[in-house]
């Protein structure tokens, strides 16, 4: 899934300047499945760091969260990465139990379409000019 | 890499109220790598759904972003997804060449660490209790 090629330090994490929040891709390390985005702050990363398991900041409840603590279904951190310029986290975990609160696996179950007028895009096939069309 | 269970359409995207962006996390279809994270629009992704391309909204140049359209290395959508609160999209791609201006094959290879501190964190080492220390 993407070897690593270097090691860098939080200090190389740049936060959004508004709101101090990273977001945070958490996927499976065993299945590689995508299962979810969150964000997290400084505080979150070193928490997750320290601990070895997913810790957020909940934009909603404005308060530190730590992934499963209510519903049991922590994610052990395996591995954290940075992406090239620094504004993005991921997270390798390993799951306990589904990551979505609706208890699917993954929090990305549903196709995205342009609502039957026309269906998901076809595979292999390439426009190369926008569709003029304004309305979906 | 967790299956589909249902399809929805444009509609129920929920774009950030201050910016109209969502976040996009791009995957290999193949491999299962996450390539980058980028935002979109509600035009890029019609476009993206229309062209069977990744497209984005460039944060820094303020205009639509095809990935690729400078260095070839445009990125075939074989699939969108929504996340379960409607704020976050997958792209399922096969990318043709890395997705990183390094010219590396993901923008996360490099891996996050306490900076020598405490290094990586263990893997199955489990802390239930907040990590007191406050310096890193």
């Amino acid at each position: 899934m993407g070897g690593v090629k270097g090691e860098i330090d939080l200090a190389a994490v740049r936060y959004d300047t508004a709101t101090g929040l990273v977001p945070v891709v958490v996927q499976d390390a065993e299945t590689g499945a995508v299962l979810m985005l969150a964000y997290a702050n400084r505080e979150a990363l070193k928490r997750t760091l320290a601990t070895g398991y997913a810790w957020f900041w909940s934009r909603s409840r404005q308060e530190y969260w730590r992934k499963g603590a209510t519903s049991g279904n922590v994610q052990e951190v395996v591995e954290l990465r940075l992406d090239c310029d620094g504004d993005t986290v991921l997270y390798l975990v390993r799951p306990h139990g589904p990551a979505c609160h609706t208890g699917e696996e993954t929090c990305f179950y549903r196709r995205l379409t342009h609502g039957g007028v026309e269906g998901p895009i076809p595979r292999g096939v390439v426009q190369e000019h926008e569709d003029a069309r304004s309305g979906d």
